[in-house]
């Protein structure tokens, strides 16, 4: 692909006819895919096909071949979470990562409402370069990481809550108003966008 | 008034004549009277009627006779404003707890983005039975108080910000939404309705 | 936990598998732990697991031990819904009360539509510290109660309704833009947030 | 006009221009007509042009010539307020009756707030054969009406309030989710509307 | 009941266990009652308990014991549907007018894209004393009908429709700004307000 | 211009300085150019600039040189508007027209509420090719044209009304969710995109 | 039918029995029929009844028989499609300009984001008197389409995507605020409207 | 400031006189500060006071000094703005990048409706590190730009456009929901929160 992005296909409005056909083509050119937001009940079809396949139920990524192990240590994107609910978006982010290959490492469920878990582990995501901050509620986590720290921050928010969280949309409304300086944000439960805004930093930190 | 609140006016969709005759009333009874959201072209007419009314143009509270000094030292109600520009929803939270007679201070300008600012507060906000936490564009600031302290919270929106902050509507879902608990909401800008949410605490406190 | 609050989960979002996990820690520390909005196909497998839990299905409460007999002649909190589909939102916020220790008493079903109900139950209503105004529809009930009664009110908007109602947005604002005095609100559907509320100000006016 | 209407312009929507030019010809006709919601600015224009005009501010009526007294005793439509700011949609019902030949009676601010204010009024309200009833913030008014009286109500949302209130579309909805029986709606500060709805009311019942 | 409206029970937010006990009531009074919008599953396990209970699928009209012939020659009140897809809403105004007492006709699927189906039907249309107009999609028929018919016309907006339809939304908003004069709105797919609200009028024709 | 279309300029969000620098560009190769919304205020100090320019006042339309008398005889397209509120929104259109060529004739006021106006306008309106239907309020119109003739019929909703109305949201969803078969639709108020539609239809009509 | 349109009926909010009722009679008059929107449950039933009935799974078309080949050659309507996922909405298009015994032709899954598809398309595209444009997520695809070519282009928002996405909202909303030259829009998913407002069109063309 | 911003005010909700208190603490310290969304009719009375204060009437950027001329030349970031309306927000991200040091260049009104101007940029454009895409009505641009570039890209709707563009909610859904890879968004018009994520990027970039 001209951009150096991989090929990736939506999967969740995909019959499996048609998904059938697409993985079709990448499988007779011996090249791995990646599958997003795959239902599980066509996953498991899917699997039986490709029996080589890897299939994430939290995040319903699908991938022709398991990719390598993405070795935490190295990692230079952080991805943290609100809450251990977001935990789907989190995987999409990293599997995508990995297929791009990029290392990062998750750091779950240090929300907003208790703070000192946040502040515990502040030096370990100091050390990132770039930030994924995933929330769902009212999405403050991105607003409150923004004021302490220089690096990027791709803010995702995600459907979890109910009610006045209106399916993600106020976590969205609330990362994109806030009056915390440079953040960036993506559509909603968009672990897979976040995961290539933050590849097209990474490549351009490679070309200097 | 049978529940023990002073009488209140809406000053916003009503006219100078209206105001004029509903203030007559107050005047030959020797009544104090709380106007709100009193716009400034209005409330000039009526200074000049009563050369003795209080006017606070922040937050167009208007009051047929000024309050005496609201000492901050007994100060029972902590309103705490996120940002400078919130300073017109503070006052009529502060001016509404004059008038019911009750003691509150406003603490400005200590919002999410500069964690360290209200860190440093936290030991005076503490002794305050009773938070008025207002914020506007993302409203975070009610969450993370939630998150450090005890206390009864009552959370105001405010309609700072622009674009995606929809006029408060943000601030007030997120709010709604926040994973603190036990944090209550009022309608967006009303800091009145806050004073008055403190003002049944009160007088619940008082009663034991 | 630091604010005295106990240990809350939310159910909703998260698969067996990490609830199972999460629950472990509690039954291996022999601490009890409350988990909301929990659907009834994830309770019953829990149930399985651990025998002496307590599950209410109109709430979806789920609790790993039974709490003690919530005795209502002490009853300091009332926990008044409009009409008796309301009844899951007043179980969420009556177990949360339970859990936290507060005694409270549930009065059904004296919706505004007949106005007399509610007006017989007036005198019985007065007795408690708090209340908890529980209604769907165009959610009027916290708005006459406030009019009535100068205790503090938490109104909670419930999702019980259709069409213009809008999953209890409709309730929501018009609590929020209530002409009455000094309401403050939570979620749709949010018992929990109503009860912690409350919580806040028990701990309040026991603090004195 | 065919249906018995007498005819009717909006001119919120129009230039002075345009409205000179549809004036004129009723104007020589020696036909009476009935304009809406004109704006202060323009009216004045028009009324230079048209001495024996009536034009109401609070409501934006101009009529060419004002209509007799609607003497109120007998009337037979109650125009119910629920706070002294709902004045102009109030009048904009009179008028409108008045114009088509039908008595009614204003009642101002008997807000659901206060309870009492209205159960003083309830004896009255019963006399008449058909309600207006109007209110904005939350719009509880005509539920409670609903309720307690028998007739037909047509219920009218005002645009007063803030924040939540979004112009009158909380009152709208909450009128329209109302739990209370057999209420029907119209447009919010439609009082035109209203008066035209009770218009074919009367007629049914002046037929039979 | 006070006003001499039978009693009515909401079933579609009740569990079974809640309507068994409910409906015990009724059944050992020997009095009938009606139940709206009952899901059939619930409905079905309801039927079994009371084999001469009356259950309409169209409609989820739920009654201990079945109306008599609601004979159509008499009818007083014309319930026009402009589709054939909005028959729910239709039978539910007209089983509760019935359980009312009130005879009323159903006139099926002449909505406005063929305005001829409409003209060929005015005359009878023209007969009854009160019109219930029911539309989904565009809800274009209220406003065709109030410019061509005199009497009250209780406009009900349907949730058929799909895309920009918004369940029901596009409908109700176009009803409520209809340029024709004096149609009243009640909730999406109430056909039980409508009926109500027609009963109103009903009971004012008889007092005269 | 590649497609064949004039070159067009959007004058709302322009300031006189900005709009200054464009004309010249146009005035010195002496090409006539089409500026659509312009505010009344900017239009005025432009045409003290351009002696020879046209400006019409009802819709916002500026253009370096009057067009030609666009006479009606021989008029293809015909501009139906709902309401004489419409106007501005019919002048729009007319005047694009007229400046790309085309003949067009604008019919004014026909609206759905009185239907006896449209239909005795009905053969007059059959003879055009290409209907563009204007409308505010409920946005009716369409939907009954669309019924009655078989031509393609563009819709254009105006933001004429108040309350419900939106904006013009009410009449653009309900063009968008009327039953009537194949009619297409606009932005609201946008008579300019209305006629750059039927231009591209009258150019598939000529190359034929 | 008068205005030249075959029959349609809306499966959608119709039930097996009503829709076996409505069949029946083209059925007996052996006259085809098309259907929309009809869930594949209801199809299996009706297909039982009807053995030599088409459907399409990806539209939800059902036709009492199926069309004769619509062959491609000599297609003068394009449908052009930016994802695969848009299947369903072009076959909707397809099979409803067939019934009408229109030829069209789809071009599958050339989206703005990689536009070189597009343009590698774009001679043939130009060979089409009208263009059907279906696009989901964003709705970009009508814009550059029109900015490329002059041709009539009707744009069809799909409900494909998630999150901001909204259902097709954004893609519609997108669409219609499209800043390219006289696009019109139909309905969210409204491959049907798309194809009869095409037909007009046609009907126009074969008029001359 | 510890994260190596400089410091920045929010000018649109302080009054002058707030403001003037706030400059007073920078003048004294003889310290620059950047002031955004100043009014014009404010900016006027702090510019009387601060004779060498610089302010931008397009962007209403204030500063206590103007900033070194930001030579194009060594410009790393691309402010890629739609259409000449957008001036505003482009003006906002260049001279917040300059007041933080950063070169940046703005290059003007190459909107997706005419695909030839973009693509004659686009060698141009290729050579900046990060691009900041601005676009009001649809906002396609930074889908296209997504497509043909593989830089950072951040996003930033404007509110040009009227009726369905909503203010800049168009435009921002458009770019949350673009099919294209990577992307991430500001709020509607926040050509500062731009500048600050690029800046971010900037800062990762020199401590490699
Ligand atoms: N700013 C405000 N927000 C909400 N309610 C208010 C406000 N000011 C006054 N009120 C309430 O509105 C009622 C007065 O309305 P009115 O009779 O129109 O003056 C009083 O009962 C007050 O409790
Ligand atoms: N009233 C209007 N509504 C929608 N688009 C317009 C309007 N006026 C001009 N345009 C389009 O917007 C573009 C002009 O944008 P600009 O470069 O900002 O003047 C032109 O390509 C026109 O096609
Ligand atoms: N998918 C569809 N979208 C919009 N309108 C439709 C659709 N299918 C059928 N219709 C129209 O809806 C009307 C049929 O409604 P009904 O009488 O309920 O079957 C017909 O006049 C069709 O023109
Ligand atoms: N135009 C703007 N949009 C969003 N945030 C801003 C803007 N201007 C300043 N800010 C942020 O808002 C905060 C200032 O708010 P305040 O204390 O009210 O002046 C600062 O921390 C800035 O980072
Ligand atoms: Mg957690
Ligand atoms: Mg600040
Ligand atoms: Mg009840
Ligand atoms: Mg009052
Ligand atoms: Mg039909
Ligand atoms: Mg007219
Ligand atoms: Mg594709
Ligand atoms: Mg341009």
């Amino acid at each position: 692909h001209r951009l150096g992005f991989e090929e990736v296909i939506y999967g969740a409005s995909k019959s499996v006819a048609l998904l059938t056909d697409i993985l079709k083509d990448y499988s007779d050119k011996k090249t791995n895919v990646l599958v997003t937001k795959l239902q599980e009940n066509k996953a498991k079809i899917l699997l039986e096909k490709y029996k080589t396949a890897f299939y994430d139920e939290e995040s319903g990524i699908f991938m022709l071949s398991a990719i390598d192990n993405n070795e935490e240590k190295a990692a230079r994107i952080g991805i943290i979470s609100a809450g251990s609910s977001d935990i789907g978006v989190a995987h999409e982010a990293y599997y995508t990562l990995a297929y791009m290959g990029v290392k990062s490492k998750i750091i779950h469920d240090i929300g907003v409402a208790g703070l000192h878990r946040l502040l515990n582990r502040l030096e370990e995501i100091k050390s990132f370069d770039i930030l994924i901050v995933i929330a769902g509620f009212e999405g403050a986590l991105p607003t409150v990481m923004g004021g302490l720290l220089p690096q990027p921050i791709i803010a995702v928010p995600t459907s979890v809550g109910y009610g006045t969280g209106k399916g993600g949309e106020t976590a969205l409304r609330a990362m994109l108003t806030s009056c915390a300086n440079g953040i960036s944000v993506v559509n909603i439960d968009n672990g897979y966008g976040a995961a290539l805004s933050a590849f097209r930093m990474i490549k351009l930190l490679e070309k200097k």
